[in-house]
């Protein structure tokens, strides 16, 4: 044998396949889960099986969440006439740490980019869409990453919706061109959003 | 809400116990786990669950396995009087292979570090003799790390078997082969130079 046994083999196989989990790293955090009491090891596992059967999508915006619509969507206290489009439910969370936007969200898991074959049909746009036809809403807000995809989907959802008269905003480039939402710092995130102008 | 809904908070709190993984990345490995087939998310979770509870320590030899005695304890066709004695089960997977040790193995699970108060009791020490009172052993191969901790429990295990009259060997330590003369530290240098070899 040059091999473990089976069962703590299986298990560095599987860490394995996690993004940025290498060999070593695998079979560091394998040894470790078996010195773990018995437990703690399956409170991890657990919480995996958990998540992954328990969070989906919310069928209004599109966020991550365990219960559909979200808790976003259904709180009454938000003002509902206005909606920041994001291209990620991290950038979300990253939109609710600031505490200054009390509007909704719609979540396009993704970019418009042609260099990778995601169109515009391949992104969470069509629903927003309707959103805005079946709702009264005033402004929309493009959070889409200060990107190139990110900044070509402001530009193209911008376009789609001018014709309908309804105010469309872009976040200020208060973030660093080339810097991801998700790790702006709040003070940033907070100059970017009031800074957001007119398209 | 600046949290993420229950179940995916609790899933990436679970990951950022782990070692090296801090709270970003529990985040991304968490949002991966997400985006997974569900089948492939819950053979992870069943593979730490299953590894947890089918791995053991060999009542014998201390190493890692999911059948006691362990497969190498086990094997007939092993030189049963040599063994290697190694600090960790993953040294053992290292000797293996180089697939030029044929003897039996036993596992310390550590070595002795007075300063961090690891005594010759806190690792898996009175087992080693208990074996060799009651096998006939003809050597002893000492292949503890070569550091301060490795090199004290070699000495400390050598006295202790020398009486009774069993071999005991050390590796040896040197320049490893592709190594570089130039770039290797003054002990490493002097260990090679003092185990030089007669050709």
């Amino acid at each position: 044998m040059a091999q473990y046994a089976k069962p703590l083999n299986r298990l560095i196989n599987e860490l394995g396949k996690l993004p940025g989990i290498g060999g070593k790293t695998a079979q560091r955090l394998a040894f470790h889960i078996l010195s773990m009491p018995e437990g703690e090891a399956e409170s991890i596992a657990e919480s995996i099986t958990y998540a992954r059967r328990n969070m989906k999508y919310c069928s209004v915006c599109g966020n991550l969440t365990d219960s559909d619509p979200c808790s976003i969507c259904t709180d009454q206290s938000r003002e509902r006439d206005v909606i920041c489009v994001v291209e990620d439910p991290r950038d979300v969370l990253a939109m609710e740490r600031i505490k200054d936007f009390h509007g909704l969200y719609h979540v396009l898991h993704g970019a418009i980019s042609p260099m990778e074959g995601i169109g515009p049909d391949d992104i969470n746009l069509r629903s927003l869409i309707v959103r805005l036809q079946e709702n009264d809403v005033k402004e929309v807000i493009l959070a889409t990453n200060p990107n190139i995809e990110g900044e070509a989907t402001a530009m193209y959802i911008a376009k789609l919706i001018k014709p309908s008269g309804i105010e469309v905003s872009r976040i200020a480039h208060g973030i660093p061109v080339g810097g991801d939402l998700e790790y702006a710092d709040e003070m940033t995130l907070f100059k970017a959003m009031e800074g957001r102008r007119k398209l």
